[in-house]
């Protein structure tokens, strides 16, 4: 029994009570837009999360951080504590993408002190598994992912990247097309590479239903992947990705017809004025299933900055209808990330969901900016300190700059424009 | 003679000349812009520009940064080392908005040092002289207004924000509206405030010929400024912010007559789904003149975070045709900012800038990501570096974290994607 068999039963759990409440909206249609698969709730069924979420349609947009060792930096601590940075800071989900260590043990540890939905890429621990075993990530079969699949279920994964859309067909397109940047996706890649190296076809998407029967068992939500996703502005919704995507497409019908939650992995580098159409391809191709973003990026060139050029892309996809947002870190393409980049990351693509949700219409985002509004025209500074997205921030920046009257800031000081209006013509 | 007298006597100035080849354009349809209005070069007769710039149609999307005393923050010596950091971190113009101490003087040593295009708001000059003889800064008369503006004219002043929009009619208007908060604009406020204590109508706007002979004088830019802007999401697009811009569209039409250039300020606060219908509002009331939009922050509650809302506004106003960005920095709302803060907010605009660039079809624009593409398909690292919009991050970021394999990042390690694609299907 998955979300969406109970749904279809119109049976409302404790997990759709609980998320309904939370939303504000009626138990009836979440469970409606699940049977529908327009919204999904990553929760394992062998998982008892503190603070669960939906993800789609008419719900507050969310957001995920990717945590996880890499082969040159490998401290579990350290990625506990992002774990910790992240949630705290507002991360509604977080992906260990780990590929450097146990991978078995950091999973669990990350499944055991995260409160939110944890979701994973699979074939990095096949890959890391067979270089392992092998000394070559290559050499493993579709039993020893199924295996890793089952596993990771098992122990309690809330979702899964499967990159099924890297097949043999979708690559020959890729081939053919005059991509600067080919495969920038590190699933992606590696199955790219062992489609060349075995001559066969992706055991993922060969070996779907069998994905299909550990996702039913367990309600693992499939996010499919998109291992084509441009990675440079001058690929964006070109022909590789809109092939993967028309897979990722019959697939997720695929996985509906088995009561399997499914959400669809969009890009990536997409200049501004590609990104509506890019939600709405998804949502056409994809039969409205949740999109959940990595960025988009709008600029290739602001290395050091890509919280920000992904915040605006985000903004912009999730105000069309994008449903979940990958975080990108300033850490993006030059290192492995550290907790401050990962608060950075958080915040960037909260804002960027916040603003979204905004017009979006979804409930309590606008009475969230009156009321700071509100907090500004009476010069309420510590309801404003309070109400900001990161009131941390706000406090040490307010307090690093003691006005000389305590009821403006250092910028306008007596010629606060605010104070200024008072008995002028009122404010408000 | 002005620029727009040159331009209709078809001479193409040396700052004609060198802008056009700073764009890339033929200084003919550079010429023809200026003619019709749809673009400026703030650039006041009295001085000699090292870094000039035109801000317009077809043009780069500039960007502005604000410095500047306040009455609690007033050390000359830490304006002028952010206007140095405004101008190397690639800010187009600096407005020096000071309100604390020598006006004057401070004003002199910016404009001996900026080397882009300095922007005042005449207004507080002409408050704050008030202010110190009569304690009181609004017993001021026109004569007083029309002196500082002359001086500040004479003195080199490449542009004015001028509020000639707030007027006893537009105030009618914003009482009879039900707006949370009222007047956030600083010289906005003042002018309310003038107009009511003398019961007079807005002397910027009787005496709106005598600007234009000062401005025509020096060929000083007219900024009409936007006093009646939205400072809440609630309060964007309303009845008043609209008044003003008709009064605004109607001012441009008279300063072109006088061949002094125009452009215009717009908000401000503004969710991200009216941001395309308030650049489309400018434009049509506005007769296609330059708009230079502060922000527009698309939500009030990331106080800290503000160059990260208005990055997203300004990205998406500029990709829609808004063509000069005034940066906002982590400090609005909060402090008067920090060197770091200027830093922050110009490249965060400048991000936003070039993101639109690059939909509105700008010469170079799109050839810098494709180059910056390239670096990463040949994990060319000097070279990403080199072509970051801040290299100094980049290259911090990187060297904080140094990978195992020289020619990859720590965030894949081994499994760099684009390592890992080479030999497989080749990338590009």
């Amino acid at each position: 029994m998955t979300q969406i068999t109970f749904a279809k039963k119109h049976i409302a759990t404790s997990l759709v009570k609980k998320i309904a409440l939370y939303e504000g909206i009626n138990p009836k249609l979440l469970l409606s837009r699940l049977k529908q698969g327009v919204a999904v709730i990553p929760a394992n069924k062998n998982r008892s999360l503190k603070k669960p979420c939906g993800i789609g349609l008419g719900l507050r947009t969310k957001v995920n951080a990717n945590i996880g060792t890499s082969t040159d930096k490998c401290e579990l601590r350290d990625e506990l504590r992002k774990l910790d940075a992240a949630v705290s800071y507002g991360a509604d989900t977080v992906m260990d993408l780990s590929v450097g260590g146990d991978l078995r043990r950091i999973r669990q540890k990350v499944l055991a002190y995260s409160p939110v939905p944890v979701g994973t890429v699979p074939i990095y621990e096949i890959a890391v598994n067979a270089q392992k075993k092998t000394k070559n990530f290559l050499k493993f079969g579709w039993q020893d992912a199924l295996e890793v699949l089952e596993d990771q279920a098992r122990a309690g994964v809330d979702f899964f990247t499967i990159h099924a859309g890297v097949t043999r067909n979708t690559v020959a397109q890729l081939k053919k097309s005059k991509r600067l940047l080919g495969i920038v996706s590190r699933g992606g890649a590696i199955l790219a590479n062992w489609m060349r190296y075995h001559k066969k076809e992706n055991p993922f998407f060969e070996y779907f239903d069998r994905i299909l029967d550990i996702a039913a068992t367990y309600d693992v939500t499939l996010s499919l992947g998109d291992g084509l996703r441009p990675g440079s502005l001058v690929d964006a919704t070109d022909r590789a990705q809109i092939a993967e995507l028309k897979v990722l497409g019959v697939l997720a019908n695929r996985a509906r017809k088995r009561n399997v939650q499914v959400m669809i992995e969009g890009p990536g580098h997409v200049p501004l004025d590609e990104i509506k159409e890019n939600v709405f391809l998804e949502k056409k191709i994809c039969h409205r299933a949740p999109f959940y973003v990595l960025g988009p990026l709008v600029t290739d060139v602001a290395a050091g900055y890509d919280h920000i050029t992904s915040a605006i892309g985000g903004a912009l996809a999730a105000s069309f209808g994008a449903d979940f947002l990958c975080y990108v870190t300033p850490a993006e393409h030059l290192r492995h990330p550290s907790i401050e980049d990962v608060r950075e990351g958080v915040i960037a693509s909260r804002i960027a969901a916040h603003a979204a949700d905004i017009v979006k219409g979804i409930k309590g985002a606008l009475r969230w900016d009156r009321a700071m509004s509100d907090a500004r025209r009476r010069r309420d500074w510590r309801e404003q300190i309070r109400l900001s997205i990161d009131p941390a921030k706000a406090k040490l920046y307010r307090a690093s700059s003691k006005p000389l009257l305590s009821d403006v800031c250092t910028m306008c000081g007596k010629y606060c424009s605010i104070k200024m209006m008072e008995g002028c013509i009122g404010n408000g």
